[in-house]
């Protein structure tokens, strides 16, 4: 095959962050996104209309003339009826971050006993839930496995809450989608394609160092193989996570892989070389619209099998993969 | 107590390197502890008995004045019977690298069958072995573990050689110290310390990079455990290996803790805490003299609880914990 399409891509899980770094890297994800989830976790987060309503207008100008869908999303906390009745219209679902499991989750929930009233009014106003699910307190490899009880307990307690489990990066969350009805997930481009052995195994990289930290080749093997069937409660969500330069080769490196303007390419070569073209409309969008019933605008993106040289930076922002060719490029 | 004497401590496995790396480390070394093993991972690696002497003059002269005795180890590839029997005299042991097992590593073992005439040459004129037991084709968390094989099958088939595990950082390591006669160990003073956690919990800490890598937190604790109860067949070794700034701050960081300096005094405070300082001459001396059968410089270190603040480097190396403050500090 030399060319391919797919129709109205999405991002379920991005970071676009705040004017400069917005003005960056919102385009790029533009360019080639029909839409994408917007996360709230900028510094303060996004928790109340005004703020969301605010972000999303820097957001419309930071896009400009690109046909994008930002899905804009409350930073979990106590919200009275009133104020989620109001929000209902404005948002696709409320993140709830653990405090302290990541970048900027310092304001998060300390425990979700806390905000079970809010969560029983999103069930009854059928707004989603997007959970950040790590257990901050566990030891880095164990963080996710050890929030899953807590997704059965949200998934039992709220049985017609939707649930995302963001960003999963491990065998169990996976076998968990099959078990909950009101269970979902995304994943990232990384979590498909590397291990710790990619972060610390050779030479320590710092630039495929993100949370939740890659797990072990088992786990990327059950995500790769739940994306090229296409599970249809999977969604890509690349979680791309711009910072610049200076915080990612220093002493204290910060946590985020940046994928958005070179995840569609590398997913479609991923994909061909599984022979599992066929699965990535519903991977990338379809599984998305129909989970979330949502509408997207209708785009299309044309790929062609020629060889693409990932930049080496975009702005001060390195991409995964910097440097490195790959087979498919985006057409015009 | 405020007062605290150590006789001659010895630093089982050390990196000093050549040149002015070698020039800035050795002294550092040679100040506090009696002696040390000195690793012969050079580019090229320390191979033939002129190598081995000229480097052990170079370290002599970058030693100085200092009573200190540099236990000299050749890197292990197919030695012939008249030349181990001329370099017996002159050396500790011979050093097993698995062929990609950690830096400069290139030259090493690509299977431990082709060593096998000169491992029993070894047995027979009792020259220890000393391994860097890792499988570097395993998952980076799994490559100590998935080496015990081997070091049951060398410890089975050579039940007269002595066989030195280098650096281990898992509780089976620790558990096979029982099970055979002819296996010793040593332990780096991080992995007394840390995990994983401390690595790429947070922030990721290229300074506390090391291969082996820092693993779990049940493994930490059986490594301190048996350091702490001064396992008879454990010995301090730091493993310490010095590089320069840039390699460490950079896009692809080198593997090594830089701890010769400061070891002793953190090891003290260590052993304090956890109220086994009675237990750290062992450990630190007395283990070692016994299994190698050695005599070491008589050398005296003496210790005062006053603050010590650990310096953020060292010439361009960044030690461990720089800019921390630790209790105790060496006298004069």
């Amino acid at each position: 095959m030399t060319e391919f399409t797919l129709k109205s891509p999405l991002d379920m899980h991005i970071h676009f962050r705040e004017g400069d770094m917005l003005k960056l890297v919102a385009p790029l994800s533009a360019a080639s996104f029909a839409g994408g989830v917007i996360m709230p976790n900028l510094v303060p987060p996004v928790d109340s209309i005004e703020r969301l309503v605010s972000y999303q207008n820097d957001i419309s100008d930071a896009i400009s003339s690109h046909e994008f869908e930002p899905f804009m999303t409350l930073f979990l906390k106590e919200y009275s009826l009133e104020l989620l009745k109001s929000a209902k219209d404005k948002i696709i679902g409320i993140k709830l971050y653990p405090e302290g499991a990541t970048t900027n989750s310092e304001g998060g929930v300390a425990s979700i006993e806390a905000a079970k009233e809010t969560l029983q009014i999103m069930s009854d106003l059928e707004i989603p839930l997007l959970v950040h699910g790590e257990n901050p307190d566990a030891f880095v490899m164990d963080r996710e496995k050890d929030f899953l009880k807590q997704y059965h307990e949200l998934a039992t307690e709220f049985p017609k809450l939707k649930i995302v489990m963001e960003h999963i990066t491990t065998a169990e969350a996976v076998a968990l989608l099959d078990e909950y009805e009101n269970l979902y997930a995304t994943v990232t481009l990384q979590h498909l394609l590397i291990t710790l052995d990619d972060v610390a195994g050779g030479l320590l990289n710092p630039h495929l160092f993100c949370k939740p930290i890659a797990k072990r080749p088992e786990d990327r093997d059950a995500l790769l193989n739940a994306a090229l069937t296409a599970h249809p409660k999977l969604m890509f969500g690349s979680d791309s996570a711009p910072h610049p330069l200076h915080k990612k080769e220093c002493c204290g490196c910060a946590a985020g892989v940046f994928t958005a303007p070179i995840a569609l390419q590398i997913l479609v070569e991923l994909f061909e070389k599984h022979d599992a073209l066929d699965k990535l409309q519903d991977f990338i969008s379809d599984n998305a619209i129909r989970n979330y019933e949502i509408d997207v605008p209708d785009t299309t993106v044309n790929f062609v099998k020629k060889e693409f040289v990932i930049p080496d930076k975009y702005g001060d922002v390195v991409p995964m993969y910097a440097g490195q060719t790959i087979a498919w490029s985006i057409d015009g």
